[in-house]
């Protein structure tokens, strides 16, 4: 399955090579009009043609099938977005699944699957169907931002070499327009060497990005289970590559101690309650603080490299060298950078659409 | 809410010094014949009377009042768990709540649910919670070695001093006996005078737990947000002060090159299909892969400090400085490592409930 | 498992015979303080110790353990209330599961778990397990009732022999008070003469309740499968004996003609859009119109009777005579009707909880 | 919202007048090769060409566009199913809705969405979002054929007259290839006539559909709110116009003594525990008891008539006198027998998702 959400609901459809990947969304907000220029715009930052990346052309165009009325606007209806694929070469990817690329999500597939996974083009694991998560998520940012929640990210590392954090600044800025969206403009040639370098090895490179959800409103969540760290940090491993997700200080905090790692108390010149320092990510006790949630995930290098790997063939059971030819990015961070606000809009909103009733 | 699963479900209740605290657990396997006694030593554990926490006693006994039939074995009705609170000081705690503790649920409670906060102990935010939490998760553990499944955790680290992890050592060792759960006897000692030390600085320590489900089988879980990193992920966040969780290399992993966090695949002697390293933490396209399922969390310094802070009076609307006087743990991850063992068993068996029909 | 609700939900452990049974509910209101000798008083409606009904005597003294705080009021932690079972005659009941009784769970519990079944007084599907959905649901009417939703029903048919219904005198009597919970109070006297007559035969009967939520708001629910229709029924079949629910006419309207059935649309003296009549059931489209809710439930007649009946015997695998001597309600449909307006309670504040955003 | 399932789910989108109406379905079987013409004369039953019914002609060509493998196979993806709508004259239906039409659900849609309600065809709410429904439930039916699980259903009454029950007759026939689907071939040219006068008059017929699931596994479902009872009629009560659902005898089995209704236990010739009726409609303390699991809906006259109401014109803000002109079915029992088997399978394919663990 491939659905997220409690209140507002997303559910993901197609393979990579299928003839149309699609997403239904179900309570969103009911009056909306998308800005569909805009939701094109973030949708090319996915598809991120830059030369850094897989040359692949997806074109993305995405068409809302359903939920808008005959003004254009959101009608209660549930909305199904869709994108057809166009010009996929299957021919690339040979028959029958028959080894298995290493890290890829071909050996577990085939344990669960077994001959009937659609292994073309990585079916239903492939991060093209981020496309369709990236409609929705796109649609939800402009729904937010309306209600004065904004949404920033940013590659925070490519390798081992980190980008300044937002906790470090005391800034949330927003690096979109930027060449490569990072915080330290001094990174973007560096980053750009590393990633053609890892490229000419025939490699990749994993990286983090941090991702800050502004204006969102004290007092969401819930203790234990219902916390908005596992509620968030559940979606955001739901993108292919994702094999970490810290909140705040996160994992360099439990290096330190209480006193090092305490956010103070205490009002804001206009009256409301802040803290001095957000290493708690804007998030305690599970509940939104009413600072900005602040987390970052972390991406490993794109499995699929150039490199001669040792793997078994299925059908002949024994070891073998795989030489991947498929085309790949060498390092999906910088694709990743608007499928991680995408998915952060859709908690928020998930998050939102949840009642409370205080007795006053 | 505080409920966590969808084939095999718990539900928490209770606050910390309220009457009684457990939890309710749907699903569970039937004719299942617990051992109470081995039960009884799993909550000690948790307990952790050593003289490295703090003084408390919480006896902890659990009472199994519903799911058992006149044989002691499960029959099918939910199993209620519970455990009565005894000698409750609540007196430590003063009357209402006025100056919030810096990094601890009370301000965003406080938020969220106001004046009627019971924040006596931390209410229902309180590791009083993780409890109950043992309790179901101490019965999924010992179902879940019936089959064959087993879960091992250990401190990875405490502060910035790291233990070994099971990747470095290929290896999973049982650690449970030790004085201290950790693979290096060396960090014993030092562990212990980092503890003792932040005591008497009246301060607390971070750390981490690795923790490895033994045995779970390939071809569970699924492709985005069905992914067993999400499922996973979102109960770990769930036991409180838990701000980061990493599955396999995680966050070192995204600084790599693909070349060095690819995991080949071979043949086992036996026949099956494994890795020759486990990077990939058992998890691939959010599937099990067959290899161990290898996990850690990150636990943020204990907030309660008995050092001065800066925090806000709501009766006065003012800053002042608070001085907490609360018992408290010097470092919540020696009674962690339970509670996370408890919460991966309980995630190991509702990922094992979920059915998968494949046409032979 | 045993489990309602998307929003408010409720989680009923416990079996008929086991020491404690009891419902954990999350997301009640916070800040409500509970009526307890309200309470009391609903739960001895239940409990019905008329002479029309079993002699048992159950007590049902209910302590909520968790979700209120110093105060009594509710804090936001869920609420667990138990109820522990005294008295229990177990040996009335014989040692292991032999002879199931026609028409019971005995059958189909047996073929699900087995020999594990704990078949004393009918395990997890006895009636009594109804007591803790009253506890809950007893609070929910409370706390409805504080927002001006009233809760009414009344025993609409015994046997063959029909009560008026809301719709005929267009009003919603609460009944509550009467000897039996009726409209028409010449059925009272008729009523009783026909379950001592049904119990002098060693036999039972059956019945209906109609039920009726006043006040409840125009615009919850949804199109299709998120209807009030299918999540009020699946609650309400969640009552042992139901095995009918029809919302207004029914299926009596399914015998009429549209120009029959249908509510024509008018404007209230002050202004709001209201339906001369109500054939509708509150319920159009899935949504509700502001109109009262309505819906009958059908309750079969207990199939525990003191007559021969044919079943077999597991142990010798061949066919008997069943002589039931187990006590027995003659008509649980007295019982009934606290909780299916607990169960109605329950539902009216699950739907209530959820969140819809209308652009203004 | 509008999704169903818990194991195998379903999310359908789409408003009648929309460009494409489709549905989602999550977890079904892999492996699976649909047949697709069978799908098609499926779906032919539900567009329901016959002189009997609106002279619409709807298409109702389905497209799977995801979930299947280059073989045709179930691959493990999301199975989406879209049906493009053609020669949608949404000039019927005027520019704004100003006038609710009676018992539809204009009223409460207006009453939830406002003016954002996409009422064209009856937007989300349209009869004909159960083409998408049968599309999905069309595939789930012939997966249960091939593990030997058979749908049935038939016109139960038409108005006030009732066609035979297959309690009556017990036995289940197949009548699918009869101009009308009843059991007592008597009935077709009175209930043809009877719909025929009903369309002169400008005027609707109600009706009842029984429906059985034949060799449905014992052991499925559980205690309280999780009886399949609930499970099942949640889903059914999703059809538009269903006002009642009731299981094995419902209504008239709570009109009748214990000793009438209950059914007596036997073994079968080869040696399976069988009931000799089946008045418990193959359900008992929620759980399937291996008898054919039998239910009936009630669906309400078609609200649209083309008679003179009385209703109110939200420009006007005062009551008008509507007659209505757009097409409509004079009875939609016709129809709705496909749609209820369709989801009678949605249901059964769920319930069979369910894992349930006993220790042998």
């Amino acid at each position: 399955m491939a659905s997220y959400g409690k209140n507002f609901k997303i559910s993901v459809f197609g393979q990579s090579h299928g003839e149309t990947i699609g997403a239904v969304a179900e309570n969103f907000p009911i009056g909306f009009c998308p800005d569909l220029d805009e939701l094109k715009r973030f949708m090319e930052r996915r598809a991120s043609r830059s030369s850094l990346t897989t040359p692949r052309r997806e074109g993305d165009k995405v068409e809302i099938v359903s939920g808008l009325n005959a003004d254009g606007k959101t009608c209660g209806a549930p909305i199904c977005a869709i994108i057809k694929n166009e010009n996929t070469r299957s021919s690339d990817y040979g028959e029958k699944l028959d080894v298995p690329r290493p890290s890829h999500a071909d050996l577990s597939a085939f344990l669960k699957y077994g001959e009937y996974y659609d292994h073309r083009g990585g079916g239903q694991f492939s991060g093209r169907l981020t496309a369709p998560i990236c409609a929705i998520g796109g649609l939800c940012i402009q729904y937010l931002r309306s209600i004065g929640i904004e949404i920033r990210a940013h590659i925070s590392s490519i390798g081992p070499v980190r980008d300044l954090t937002y906790e470090a600044i005391r800034e949330y800025p927003n690096v979109t327009g930027k060449e490569l969206p990072v915080i330290g403009d001094y990174l973007i040639e560096l980053y750009k060497d590393m990633i053609s370098s890892a490229k000419e090895n025939s490699d990749s490179l994993g990286g983090t990005v941090e991702c800050a959800i502004l204006g969102f409103p004290a007092g969401y969540g819930g203790e234990l289970f219902d916390g908005l760290e596992g509620r968030i940090a559940s979606a955001i491993f739901g993108i292919p590559a994702v094999k970490g997700v810290e909140f705040g200080s996160g994992f360099s905090g439990s290096e330190s101690y209480g006193s090092e790692n305490n956010d103070e108390i205490e009002f804001s010149e206009d009256g409301r309650l802040i803290t001095k320092t957000n290493r708690h990510g804007g998030i305690l006790g599970g509940i939104s603080s009413g600072m900005p949630i602040v987390f970052k995930a972390a991406f490993k290098p794109t499995p699929t490299i150039s490199q001669d790997q040792r793997s078994v063939s299925f059908s002949k059971g024994e070891s073998v060298t795989l030489a991947s030819k498929g085309r790949h990015d060498p390092c999906i961070v910088l694709r990743a950078v608007p499928c991680v606000e995408a998915v952060a809009a859709i908690t928020a909103l998930d998050i939102l659409m949840e009642k409370n009733i205080v007795i006053s």
